[in-house]
């Protein structure tokens, strides 16, 4: 048995779902673990992680306006709106969805489902890097 | 230090909730590993898994009516629905709980709390079968 | 490789968010693994786990708020309240929440971001003693 760290640093290029299944099947494919599990795992609380469909993009469009209207930005009930009306959003949309995702390996693949991506979810309007930091154990 | 890879396909009668914490435990029966983590991973996006009360089936029911109020499936708002109105409103529900779930072991026994049990949360009006993954690393 | 199992009991003193980053890192201070994967389970379902912003009391205040709106004790729909009105919705917030986090630890330090903290969340109007056990592993 045997470990790994790494990190990828991800901008969204707006608020919302951006897949990023690609880039982590890329760190594992350098990993010289054959089955185990890894865990993503994202640094930040005003953007979150989620597996979901990703096939139509119909199914992404969906999911972000269901929260948005679950969380709304216009909401004036919030007393954290210091950097602004997106902000506590983020924060409830970030805590109603995940901070870390745990996916088993076999043969060195992710044992996705056929319709399923890993996601960033970017809360806030203004996209930022956001730090995902990936452990693998296995063999 | 070891590891175990396994699957469970398990076929809910209904959409709803259903107890799988029998057949998990069933197959961490089947593994030499005495202390460790379970992970369970479900191959899907519209269903999803969840650890929650297992003694008064109120708890069920009234979860599954707050999910269903809160994600209607006679929500005309959603563009897709090329399976029907339960399509979307699955994909939502299953991004409100759980894709995985981490479960510590301890003298070969899954360590949940008294009242928890682990469930499938099917969120198709017709259930199909759904392909578990499970995950163990310990010794 | 090697793991460690341990367990915390921790109980809030008012019904919401506490912070209980400081004692599990205690914890892992006492275990000899530099780099690994930390689990962090609770053996409950009317209280869950969440990493959330911790520096700001207000981003704390909003969520539990908003959780209470969408969550309403005073709801009479609910089949489940033989022990009160905050019964069953403490069960659903805390399904909407999280029953196990898995964070990686890096030079035996949780890589936890700059502003994440780890939260009891305690749903319950009266808080009770609530067990979280922790697993390690790593090297």
């Amino acid at each position: 048995m045997k470990q790994a760290l790494g990190s990828l640093t991800v901008r969204a290029e707006r608020q919302g779902l951006v897949e990023i299944t690609g880039k982590i099947a890329a760190w594992l494919a350098g990993q010289k673990v054959s089955d185990g599990l890894l865990t993503v795992f994202i640094r930040h609380t005003s953007a979150s992680l989620l597996i979901q469909e990703n096939v139509d993009p119909e199914v992404q469009r969906d999911l972000e306006a269901f929260l948005m209207k679950l969380v709304p930005e216009s909401d004036t009930a919030y007393e954290h709106d210091a950097e602004g009306p997106d902000d506590m959003p983020a924060h409830i949309k970030g805590a109603l969805t995940q901070t870390h995702l745990g996916i088993p390996v076999s043969s060195g693949r992710l044992m996705l489902g056929r319709y399923q991506g890993i996601f960033l979810f970017e809360h806030r309007r203004s996209p930022r890097p956001r730090e995902i930091v990936l452990h693998l154990v296995g063999e």
